[in-house]
């Protein structure tokens, strides 16, 4: 998918909503218990109630593979779903993954060519030569991790050389990595949403996929007000908010509702914006 | 696997040599190459022809994530082969993940619950709170990131405020956080030899987990000389310099063979530390 093809489908749906598939077989409506691919059937079921939203889904990998080897059929099956019934939506593995060269390419195409994901998150401690890799694959995009949402944010990421802090450097310097200039995206909690702005200035043109509204507690007219460039330039994320919204027989219809709240949040602002 | 059991393997292989699977298809030995199960065949014959001389095996995960379902099912035969065949050695699965709270907590229980590993490998971007819920198992091990081997540790990790570069920021604060008295390791490369005289200076007592010896460069003398401790206190990792050490029939005499030239050189490291 081009980045082109991603605005005009935020441009359509009036939404730059992603749903995050935290899938946790704990929360799941009691009803679907008996279900014997009980995983692949919620996230089925909860992706049909929300595409009309959605730009993106972004299945949380950690959740699948606690499962095992029925939790990876799981995640092919979802992916596979998607691609096949939904090709215009942008897919987003949130994996996370980080690791020198080589083992950073088969990370790659596991994610990109035998999963078929649009684009991967991707950690950066590792620096430059564990990133490229990712970048390398044309029409797949490589979304790293600046400024997170959770409290040990504050542990390293401020880390802070003549008056650069770590995260505003991974910024910085990430683009001028090969490849970034087309296929590079940030990740930036919707809870650091006073930073946005200055991220915004370190990185204008720059897709941001912003986890954290809802249950964590980000503001979306806050991550809007400071992240919304040119293009849109968001993805704003929510996953327990919308797929867990209700436990009962009616959870398709909860998520549905909970993903259209902020759906015409969100064309509110593109409207305000001039973007539609 | 308590330390103390981990120790007294080291003593009484003479070793501390950690064998990393990174399982390539395209490097198998071509006599394989009809097998229906090449990646698990492979780990079992180099798990067999080594095993005399290692404390520890660290299948890459990305090497099995790359092949999909049956790159997963592999993995899961490795690790259970490992566990029944091989109780008392050491297991790591060299994922480098890390992510919020309760996502690292699923990530914990795939590989510790569900796959049955000893150990972790964790990225420390995201902080404490993606950290700690490794840490909470018990008999269980997580290995963070300090200082890696590659080119790419020269971008973030020596970000230095006041002084202090971010590695050791890493090295200092996650040696306060819960759990990690017991059961925190760190990894650090092999190509850093020298810095690990300044890392034992902050983590005396820690194991350290250090790939980088062979095809990367490493010396496993330096390693040896700055980073062994009262109780050994290293695991050093070899993967591509003994797994593919010959792509023919003679693969598992030549790994054995590599794995020994290891072993010896260890074992003199640890007669001269007066460690056995």
């Amino acid at each position: 998918m081009t980045q082109d093809e991603l605005i005009a489908q935020i441009k359509k749906k009036q939404s730059f909503l992603c749903v995050g598939l935290d899938v946790d077989l704990d929360k799941m409506p009691s009803h679907l218990a008996s279900s014997n691919d009980l995983i692949f059937e919620f996230c089925q079921k909860i992706i049909d109630a929300t595409a009309p939203y959605t730009v993106a889904y972004k299945p949380n990998i950690a959740f699948f593979e606690a499962y095992g080897l029925k939790g990876w059929q799981a995640l092919e099956k979802t992916i596979g779903y998607l691609n096949l019934n939904y090709p215009n939506i942008f897919t987003i593995a949130d994996a996370k993954r980080g690791d020198i060269g080589n083992t950073a390419t088969r990370y790659a195409k596991a994610f990109f060519e035998q999963l078929k994901f649009d684009a991967i998150t991707v950690a950066p401690y590792m620096g430059k030569d564990s990133v490229e890799p990712f970048l390398a694959f044309e029409s797949h995009y490589t979304i790293l991790l600046a400024l997170t949402s959770n409290e040990g944010a504050y542990d390293f990421q401020y880390h802070t050389q003549e008056g650069e802090a770590l995260y505003k450097k991974i910024l910085r310097q990430a683009q001028t990595w090969e490849g970034a200039e087309d296929r590079l995206f940030f990740v930036v909690g919707a809870t650091q949403a006073e930073a946005l702005a200055d991220i915004r200035q370190l990185a204008p043109n720059t897709f941001l996929l912003v986890p954290g509204v809802g249950a964590q507690g980000g503001s979306l007219d806050a991550v809007a007000a400071n992240g919304l460039n040119s293009r849109c330039g968001l993805l704003v994320n929510s996953s327990r908010g919308i797929i867990y919204a209700s436990h009962g027989k009616d959870f398709e219809a909860a998520a549905a509702s909970e993903a259209q709240k902020l759906q015409e949040q969100m064309k509110s602002w593109l409207l305000q914006k001039k973007l539609i």
